[in-house]
C-alpha cells in the first residue's frame, strides 16, 4: 500500500516529466475584512474531484498535459517578508527547471513574489490582471507589503506600460487613471483586443476571482458587487492561448464562507480552463 | 379536528380528480460526490408557502387546476434495484388512471424507472432533457445504475432520435457527440426550434436543476459552474405548453447545501410553472 | 478615549450639518414567511466598512456629502402600530429639520409611516417601488397593516397616478393591472422612460432589495426567482440623480439567512450609491 | 393514493380516539431578540423520523398510545391578540372533547392563552415552569403581551402559591423574590422534592427548552449559558408520570440558528419522552 | 519537489514499517436519515493538523509509533455487497502482513467486513461496541445489510457471549434485551469491570461516534440526546491499553453538518489517543 | 439626534468617571489554523443585547459600575510589532488614568503587551491563566511572537513563581513541566486553593475561552475537546472577586465558526460576570 496522495484533479505528474508544476500559498496575514484564503488549496484540491478531467469548451482533457501538484508551502504565520520569501524561492526553482509556475493563493499579495521570480527570468513579462479591486494603494493602514498595495509593488517592479488591468469597480479616488497601467473598468469588454496586442510578449496572468460577481462567487473576503459572470470570465480565459502565459496565479478563494462549495468548484473550473489554454 | 395534510402549494387535490399527481423519489443511493438530494421533497412541500400560487408569466394560478400531491414512496436504502422498481410501479399506477405523474427526486437515477414506465404507455415519447451533465458513460465505477449513466440507460430503451439534451456542459469525451442523441451544449438556444420539431409527439422531460448556474442554484451535489440563468429556464418551461408533456420530473435538489434556502425556492416556483404550462 | 461610535461607513456628520439622516427601523412583526429583516440595520453598519467610500461608478465620495448615522429606532416588539408611529414621528422630524431621511427597514411596512411623513411636507410626492412582490393586497391573513399590504395602504393615501413599481413579479392576480398604479413586471426596462416623465416631482423611494436575484441577494425573507441583476439595479440607481428624490428606504434585507456576508455586501453598495445619485 | 400527512412521528390517531392532541402554534410576534420559533412546529415534524417510537428509559412506546397532530394553527401576523384567541379556543376546544392539549411554540407567549383555557377547566391547576428566564416582567418595551412578561400575566390569572420555576438563570433584579411565587434558581435540584408536594394536584407543564444548556439547544432566540444537561432535564421528565399533567407545552425550538439540527432532535426526544410520562 | 502528500497528523510511516495502517471507507449507501460520513476520513485528514500529536492524558506521542496512512477506498456507490468486499480484503491484506486495521467510517456498516477479516484471523476475537443505537435489527426496511443491522449481523457472525455493547440509547423494543449480547444501556459505567473480564482476549472495537452527546459530536447522521461526555469517553479509550485491541473503527462522523468544525476535531483527537492507547 | 453608539451592554460611562476601560484588539495575523478572532470585539458588543445587565449569581448589575467601552484599535494588518506596540500603548494610557484595563482580544498574542504595560506599573503582578493550550513554545514555526509562544514570552518578562495556568490540554511534550511555572492540567480542581495563597498579590487574569469545552464554545480557530464546562468556568470567575485583579483580557473568540451565536452569548456572559466579580 501507498500512503495517501491528494492532488488538484488529474495533476499527478512527476515532477521530471512535469510541464507545469501547481504549489498552494496559503498566505493571508495582511488581509483587512476577512480572513480565510488560506484555505483555498487544500479545499480545492478535494473538491476538484467534482469536475470532470475533460473540458467541453476546448475539447481538451487533462489526461493529456503533464502537471504536478507540489502541495502547499508551509509558510510562518507572522512574518510577512520571510513567507513572501519562501513564495519567491519556490517559483524562482520552478522556472529554473524550466517549467510553469502556477500559484493558488491565499491573497492577493503573494502575486508579487511569484511576480518578481518571473520578472528576472522574463525582463520582458507584462502582467495580466483581472480584480474587483485596483490594488494600487501606496501603502494600507501604513504598510506597504499589503493586498491592496500589490499591483502597486509590481508597478514599481516592472514600470510603465506593462500592467492591464480588467474587471476593476472598487478603490479609492487616487487608484483609478494611473499613468502607465492600463485600467479597464467594470467588465471585460476590452480584454480580446489587448490580446491581440499582446501576442508574442510573456505574460504573466494574476486573477483575483472576487472580480466575478458575489453572485457566483460568494466565498472571499470582501465581495463586491457588480462583478462578471462565469461565462465571461471562461470566455477570456479562453482567449490566453493565443498568448505566451509564462506563469500564473488564481487567489481570494476564503472557502468557509460558502457553505455551498460552489465558490470552490468555481475556482477548481477556471484553474482547469487556464491549465488547458495555457499548457 | 383533522390530521396535518403537508402538500406542495395547492396541489391538494382528490385523487380521482386529479389530473397530475406529485410523489417524492427520495433516492440519492447512487450520488458520487455530495448526497442529500433525498430532502428535495419534504423541503419543497414546506417551503412552497413562500410562493404565491398565481403565474404572472403565465396568467394561471394552480388553484384552478387538480393536482394531487401523494407524499414520498417510503424506499429501501441500500437496495437500487428495488427502490427503482417501487418508482416503476408507482408511475404505472398513476399512468394507469389516466394521470400525469409527476416526480420530484431524488438524483437523477430515478429518471430511468418513470420514463420506463411511461415509455410503455407511449412507444413513441421524446425524451427533453435539460442538465449540466451528459449522464451518458456506459458505467461508473463499475455501476450501470448511477446517476451518471441514466440517460444512457434511457437511451438504450428508446433508441435512437429520441433524445435531445440541452444546456451540456460537463462529461467525459466520449459522452459527447453520440450518434442518434441530439445534444445542445452550454445553453438552450435550438430549444424553441426543437419545440416546433417535436409538436404532437408525446413528451417526457426531465428537469436536473443543475442545468441552472450554481449562483441561482446552489443547492446541489455537483454544482458545475457556467449554467443557464433562471429567466431562461423559465423562458424555455413556458414553451412546454406547446407540446404534449405525457410525464416529468425534477431532480438534483440537495437543499442542505443552501442554508438560504434559494435553491428550493427556485425549485417550488419552477415546478409551479411547469404545471402551468403542461395542464 | 471616546465611546465607541458605530455608523454606515462615513456616515458621521453632526446632526446639525447633515444633508441626510440614516436611521434604522428593525422591524419584521408581520413577516409572514421568514423573519430576520430587523438585524438588517446593525449587520450593514458593521459590514460597510469593507466597501469603499469612492463610487467609481458615479466619480463621488461619501467623504464629500454631509450624512449622519442616527442609530436605531427602539420599538416595542407586539405593537405594530406604536412602532409605525415611531418612525413616523422620527421621519416628521428629519424633514423638519429640513433633512433627507433615510431608512433602513425592516419588512417593508415600514415605508408607510415613512411615507406618511414624507407626504405631508410634500403633497404631490410620486413613488418609485421596486420589488419582486406587489404588496397590494387588501388585507393579508385578515391584517390590514402587513408587509403584505404596504403599497395598498400607501395608495389609499396618496391616490391615483402617483405609484410607479418597477420589476414586479409575485402576486396574487387582483394585486397586477389595478387602475391608477402603474405597473411594470418582471424588470426595470420602462424606468428611464418614467424618469423622463417624473422630472422636477418630489420622489419617495422605496427599494426592496428583494427586486434582486436571489443569486445576487438570498438574505431575504421571501426570496423570488427571476429578479434583476445588480448591474440593473445600479444603473437605475444612477438615473435617481435626475430626479429630486426627497426620502428613500432600503428594505427586507435578512442578514442571517446570508452566512456568506454578500447580500449585507450589495445592500451597502447600493446604499452608497443611492446616497450619492440623491444628495 | 391518499395526499401526504406529515405528523409529528407516530401520532397520527384518528381525534376522536385521542387521548392527547398536538398542534403548533407559530406564533413569535413579540420575541426581542432572534425570531424564527415560528418553524418549531414543521420542523419538528419531519426531523422526528429521526428518532425511535420507543423509549429505553421508560419502557414505553408511541406507538401504543394514541396522540393526534392536528397542525398548525394559522395565525395572523402582525395581530398579538387574536393570535392568542386562537390558541386559547384551540385549547378550549381539545379540552371539552376531553383530550389533553399539547402544544409547540413558538415564543413563550403562547403558554397565556392555552393556560387561561387549561385554568378555566381546572381551577385549582398549578404550573411547573422551567426556564433559563424568570418572564416575570411587569412589562416589556412598554408591551404587556410579551415574551419576556408571559409568567407574570399567568401570575395574575392563577394567583400566590400557584407557580413552580426552576433552572431560572437571567431576569433583572426585580424578578426574582416575588412573594408567591417559587423560585429555584439556575438548576433543578429541589423539583423532585416540589413534585411530592404536587401530587394530585391538577397541572400545567410549560417547558422552555432553553432552559437547557446551550451547548445542547443552541438552536434558540436568546441563549443563556449556564443551563442544564439533557440527562438532567430527561430525569425530571420522568418523574412527570407522578402527576396529574392536565396539559403541557414545549417552545421557544427556534431551528434556523443549528444547523446541525441537534436541537430539533433534542427537542423531538424530549417531546417523545413527556407523552409518554403523562398518558 | 514531491508530490502532496496527506495523511492523519504523523501517520506518515512506510507500510513496511507500519504497526498499524489507517483506511477511510467513505461508505454511507444505506444510512437512513441524513448521510454524508463519506466526507468523514478526508476531512479529518486535514483537520488532524489543528491537534497536537503529543497526548497528556498518556504522555506519548504519535510521533514515537509507526503508524501508516493509506488513503480511502475507492467504492463503488449504489454496490453495496461490492463495496464492503473491497473493505474485508483491504483489512484482510493488513492482518496478513502482521499490522493493526485501523478504518474510518463510513457509516457503521463498514464494521461488518472489518470484523469479518479480524475474525477470521483471530477466531476467539470479542468485540467492544459503543454507539448510541444497539444497530440490532433484523433488517431495516427490507434491508439485512444496513446500519440499523451491522450489530446483528456481526452477532451471528461471532455468536453468543462475544460482543459487548455500552452507552446504548436508542432503538426498537427487541433490540434490547438480546440473549448472549452484553448490553449497558445511556453510558460506560459497567466498562470498567468488563475491561478486566476481557484482558489477554483479542479484542476488536467498533466505536460509533454518536455515543458522544450530540452537544458534544453535532457532526452525525443521527444525532441522540442523552449520550457520554467527552471525557467519558477518554477515560474508557484509555482502558483500552490494558487489553489486546486488534483491530478498529471509528465511524458515523459526518462533518457537513457541523460547520465549526467541533466534531472533526472530536472526532480526530479521540483517534489519536486509540491510537496511542492500543499500539 | 445623536450619532449611533454602540458599546457592550452598560458599559456607556464617560472615561473620566470609569473604573475600567474596555477596548478591542483584533488581532488574528499569528493565528495558525483558523483566523477570525477578529470579529470578536464588534460581534460582543451587537450581542451583548442578548443578555440582562443583572447577574443573579452575584446579585449584581452592570448599571451599578462604572465602565466604558471605548471600542476597537485599528490595527495595521501584516505588521505583528506596531500593532503589539499599539495595544501596549492603550493599556499604558489606562493604567496611567488608574483605570483597569480590560481588553477583548484577538488571538492569544495580544496578552504579551497588555501584560507588559500592567507590570511596569505592578511589579509584583501574577498571572492566572486558563487556556486549552500551554502557550509556552519557545517559537513556533520559527516566529517568537506568536499566539503558541505568548506565556513563554510573558514568562520571560516576569519571571518563575508568577504564572498559574489552569485547564491545559494541549501542547507538545516540552511544554509541560516548566520549572517556575504551574501548570494544573486538564480542569480547574485546584484553583480555590490558589486563589487563597494569591490573596493581596496584584493579579492579571488571561482567559483563553478555548479552555472551555468546544459543546460550549465551538466558535474558536483551534477548538481542543474535552474542556470545562461553563459552571466550572462561572464558578472560578466567581472566586476572583477575593483577589486584587488589575487587568485582564478574554481573548479567542471567533464568532464566525459558531452560527448559533452560542459562543458569542457565552463569551459576553463571561465578561459580565468578570467585571461584576472585580470591580
Amino acid at each position: 500500500m501507498k500512503p495517501n496522495i491528494a492532488t488538484f484533479i488529474a495533476c499527478d505528474a512527476e515532477y521530471d516529466e512535469a510541464k507545469a508544476v501547481i504549489f498552494g500559498a496559503p498566505f493571508d496575514q495582511t488581509t483587512s475584512f476577512r480572513p480565510g484564503t488560506r484555505f483555498a488549496s487544500q479545499t480545492m484540491r478535494s473538491e476538484s474531484f467534482g469536475i470532470e478531467t475533460y473540458s467541453p469548451y476546448q475539447d481538451k482533457d487533462l489526461l493529456d498535459i503533464k502537471v504536478m501538484d507540489a502541495g502547499d508551502l508551509e509558510l510562518p504565520f507572522g512574518d510577512v517578508e520571510r513567507s513572501l520569501d519562501m513564495i519567491y524561492r519556490q517559483t524562482k526553482q520552478i522556472l529554473e527547471d524550466e517549467k510553469m509556475p502556477v500559484m493558488i493563493g491565499g491573497e492577493h499579495l503573494v502575486t508579487l513574489p511569484q511576480f518578481k521570480a518571473v520578472l528576472e527570468k522574463y525582463p520582458d513579462v507584462h502582467i495580466i490582471h483581472f480584480d474587483a479591486h485596483a490594488d494600487l494603494r501606496m501603502d494600507y493602514l501604513g504598510q506597504q507589503l499589503s493586498h491592496a498595495c500589490v499591483m502597486r509593488r509590481c508597478f514599481e517592479l516592472v514600470g510603465e506600460n506593462r500592467i492591464f488591468q480588467f474587471g476593476i469597480r472598487s478603490g479609492d479616488r487616487c487608484e483609478f487613471g494611473i499613468k502607465g497601467i492600463y485600467t479597464h473598468k467594470f467588465d471585460l469588454a476590452t480584454f480580446p483586443q489587448m490580446v491581440e496586442k499582446l501576442k508574442g510578449m510573456p505574460i504573466y496572468f494574476t486573477l483575483d476571482l472576487d472580480v466575478l460577481d458575489p453572485s457566483v462567487f460568494p466565498g472571499t473576503g470582501t465581495p463586491e458587487a457588480g462583478g462578471i459572470t462565469f461565462k465571461e470570465l471562461l470566455e477570456a480565459v479562453m482567449h490566453l492561448n493565443k498568448l505566451n502565459v509564462v506563469g500564473f496565479d488564481v487567489n481570494e478563494l476564503a472557502p468557509n464562507y460558502d457553505h455551498s462549495g460552489v465558490s470552490t468548484a468555481v475556482a477548481c473550473k477556471i484553474l482547469r480552463e487556464i491549465l488547458l489554454a495555457t499548457l
